[in-house]
């Protein structure tokens, strides 16, 4: 099973993923954590000159991410997957097409494609959305890099941008409300997951 | 004016870019000598993750070339094609096509759409293809890298996409028999380049 977690920095990913991380393992399943950008050593790198690197154009920046994704895909992801394991990934194909696309008005219809293209076709079968107001996420944060640097009209296209994407295909997204607290954002996925997991489909 | 090079490794495309800026600078004209992957300091970067790093796979290294062409059309190209200046570019857009469509067997249609997106659409005025056997331009290397040790048939497929793709936009490239000796390389282009500029296209 291949569950992608998605939604803006100080949203709660990690802290989800680690809580249903212990969760799948309480049930004997191997999980694998792991994130976009920068999961492989080769990634690292990537992830590194996309953070460090000033002025990096939009275009720049896209085929950064799709380089990490496409080595991604092929050196962790489909192992897991192959191996039967959990994989829980933090940010994924849909972060590119929202931040790039919704957020600085890249074509969408190009980084459909290019997205198809970079994970070879592999798509999640469970999304979950963190949704949480712009001003609240940056507020949770300790230090702002790059992107948590733009201005607030950029995080309210980004929030818009995945709340579009969650209706283009309901039943692989999971809306949470995110501005909940830790234990109860952790029942809310727990109670989606398995209720997607038992086939009665999407919110 | 904008042109740029093509060819295998060993075909004397430095030796060529090299004499044609001396005849261009004693017409008076700037010239930018420039070369992808890792013009500018990104480049270098990205193109160290290309040589250095091992088992990525074409997907990956696809989406690095274009990172670093978005990167180079913006930050080189455009402002010195913006200031009037003659650019000699050591590969470009056609390389990927050649090399990650027609060597390693990606999507062509998609590596097109890919290069229009990287580069916003700037194509070259012309395009010389210093063509030359494969056994020869092999020869002719004193180190051998990633590319220059795959197998003789990955290099005959790299000669025949550059032959195929001068035959879909003859009024771009220029076609120059490398095998002959450097004066003559350079003489052929010289010509070719005067015809072209004159009108008279073709090669």
């Amino acid at each position: 099973m291949f569950v992608t977690f998605e939604g803006p920095e100080g949203a709660g990913k990690s802290t989800l993923i680690a809580a249903l991380a212990v969760e799948f393992e309480q049930h004997g399943r191997r999980v694998v954590r792991t994130r976009e950008p920068g999961a492989t050593s080769f990634g690292t790198e990537v992830r590194r000159l996309l953070l460090e690197g000033d002025n990096l154009s939009a275009e720049t920046e896209l085929f950064l991410f799709l380089a990490d994704r496409a080595n991604h895909v092929q050196r962790t992801l489909l192992p897991a997957l192959r191996e039967g394991a959990v994989v829980l990934c933090d940010r994924y194909a849909d972060s590119t097409l929202v931040y790039q696309g919704y957020g600085r008005g890249l074509d969408l219809a190009f980084l459909r494609r290019a997205n198809e293209f970079a994970t070879g076709g592999l798509r999640p079968d469970l999304t979950l959305l963190l949704d949480l107001d712009p001003e609240a996420g940056l507020a949770r944060l300790d230090s702002k890099d790059r992107l948590d640097r733009e201005p607030i009209e950029f995080h309210r296209r980004i929030r818009a941008g995945f709340l579009a994407e969650t209706k283009l295909d309901p039943d692989r997204w999971i809306l949470i409300d995110a501005s909940a607290a830790p234990d109860r954002v952790l029942a809310q996925a727990k109670e989606a997951i398995l209720r997607q997991l038992s086939g009665e489909g999407g919110e």
